[in-house]
């Protein structure tokens, strides 16, 4: 605390990130990283940076990416916002979107980041329970609001939400910015980037961090008419004229180029989930239907923190979330194939403790 | 315009950063960037990048590279924050420790990005007049405030404070935070991060940007005492966990450790800065003293506004603003010999229109 600090500052409870351990040997699922690396092609890129292209400033609009992300989308480079990673792009969508008069309306367990954006931006925000089933409801967003927030998959629980309720949803609030942030989408869900055309109040936002292997790299996109997008623009140059750095351009553009790679580590990535789902429901646990590259689960039988606890001292990092209604689930990334065989190992150890 | 807009989002005048034009022939010498490229090292240190770093998160602190910092300036890790370009840090220095009942006080004549930031976060603020020949008064910041922001040197003239007069600054104003934004020191000023264990009020900020020939790749610096470095962190904290991807840390890393070929560079634009002086003198310009990597001059025979067209069609790229007491003013970055020589044969032939 210090007298020079705004008022603001003071009363902020930050976001903690889930551990970035600096010992190489732990088994790392906890932060929901792709095992896999990204496409050769994206190494290649990025040794082929050239010292005048770093002693420039990189093109404020990133246009060459721009218009790659809106090829892929079928959508227009004025419909596409580029930003240091999916929570610089939701910073913005809190200042320039969600901050209204009437509340911003999000899951009571989602990305725990959202409340504190809205901390950040003074945004007045109101949670919505998820069902006793932990799926949304999205009859449930009845209360007067100006924004809807919904992560599809959800997180932390990998909770699909189907794209009819999401048509539904954009249907019954035309006056309300409805945003979908789909960081996990591409391990099993269906984008709603295709209903951009018809609903002007639809952004969508997206990461390379996990389907692409890219969270070193720090790129995230939003989707939308392009008034949304404007509005993001407006507040990102009042901000950093130039958020993306020229090798994260580089490394973004080879990576959309190389279709194949990313299919194939998403399908890997989906294969060892659903070898998951089946090996932790052998050894008793509760396992939610997961979308995403992580899976969410608890055992009827054990202490999740003690679980948590004796993975850590076996060199395995889960995530494990201290908070009402989940305080008995573990969030665990998906690894290669011999990263969860360990886990299973583990796990049947400490079970039979 | 949208109504879905916030407030804020409509009522924001974005900054409108230099050109960065695509065609690679033109002499480009309007956004103060280095004429060289990084060190060899860097390059090699980017190229190095291995696909296990790119699927993880970066680290959230950058302990080594805020480490390798501290080291450089005397001072601790705690003393130091990193963020996306300087301009991030800026933003979250208006956000945390700048934002108070007493207004913010700065150049009228200054970056022109503070006004945005100060309308971006509701900064109450009142810009303090240079001298008539571009220099700062530092007794003229007496109104009440609680906090004055200077450039040093100043841009866009490229004037010096001297460090006396930081002292005398810091002396009148302990109340307030004081922050010394030294985006240009390394080209010929002496830092104010000397004065940082006896002010707890004072921040400095630099850049990679300029001097260490990294624009591409968005570094930026803050060092000041424990307190207000953690008041940027909360703030940080609160809007993305990791602002600095790992190709900009290894870059940076590898930037500080070659001490010898950033003097180089630097001593390299300082004397061609000192003959850009003369010969600019030598046709009749006005020009200020420079001690950064650009030099500020108007002719008092030729339009400003005129001569900046005329050099735009032959090729030649310098900034312009058409703003009170400067309108009639060029600022030229500093480029290479050759470059220059093309400028001074360009306004030759101008000037003899």
């Amino acid at each position: 605390m210090s007298r020079f600090w705004s008022d603001l500052a003071s009363q902020l409870t930050p976001y903690v990130p889930g551990e970035q351990p600096k010992a190489e040997r732990l088994v790392k699922l906890n932060t929901n990283e792709n095992p896999y690396g990204p496409s050769p092609a994206v190494l290649e890129a990025i040794a082929g940076t050239s010292a005048s292209e770093l002693k420039r400033y990189p093109d404020p609009d990133s246009s060459a990416l721009k218009a790659a992300f809106a090829e892929r989308e079928g959508l227009t480079p004025e419909q596409v916002f580029l930003g240091n990673g999916s929570d610089e792009v939701l910073a913005h969508t809190f200042q320039a979107l969600l901050k209204h008069d009437k509340p911003l309306l999000f899951p009571d367990i989602s990305y725990s980041f959202y409340p504190v954006w809205s901390e950040l931006y003074q945004v007045n925000y109101q949670p919505v329970p998820l069902r006793d089933d932990f799926t949304i409801d999205v009859d449930a967003y009845s209360a007067p609001n100006s924004g809807i927030l919904i992560p599809n998959p959800n997180a932390p629980t990998g909770v699909l939400l189907p794209r009819e309720d999401i048509v539904r949803l954009l249907g019954a609030h035309p006056e309300s910015v409805v945003v979908i942030d789909e960081a996990y989408i591409d391990f099993g869900g269906e984008s709603a980037t295709a209903l951009i055309a018809e609903h002007n109040n639809l952004l969508v936002i997206q990461t390379v961090s996990k389907s692409r292997s890219l969270a070193g790299m720090r790129v995230g996109a939003a989707f939308g008419q392009a008034p949304l997008i404007e509005g993001l623009v407006r507040v990102k140059d009042s901000f950093n004229s130039y958020p993306m750095d020229v090798v994260a351009q580089r490394a973004t553009l080879a990576s959309l180029a190389d279709e194949a790679w990313f299919r194939q580590c998403c399908d890997k990535v989906v294969a060892t989930r659903e070898r998951t789902d089946k090996v932790l429901r052998d050894l008793g646990f509760a396992v939610l239907p997961s979308a995403a590259n992580f899976i969410f689960a608890r055992h009827p039988g054990h202490d999740a923190a003690q679980i948590f606890a004796a993975l850590r001292e076996r060199g395995i990092v889960v995530r494990y979330f201290s908070k009402p209604r989940i305080d008995q689930f573990l969030r665990i990334s998906i690894g290669t194939d011999e990263e969860m065989d360990e886990l299973f190992a583990a796990l049947a150890e400490i079970l039979a403790m």
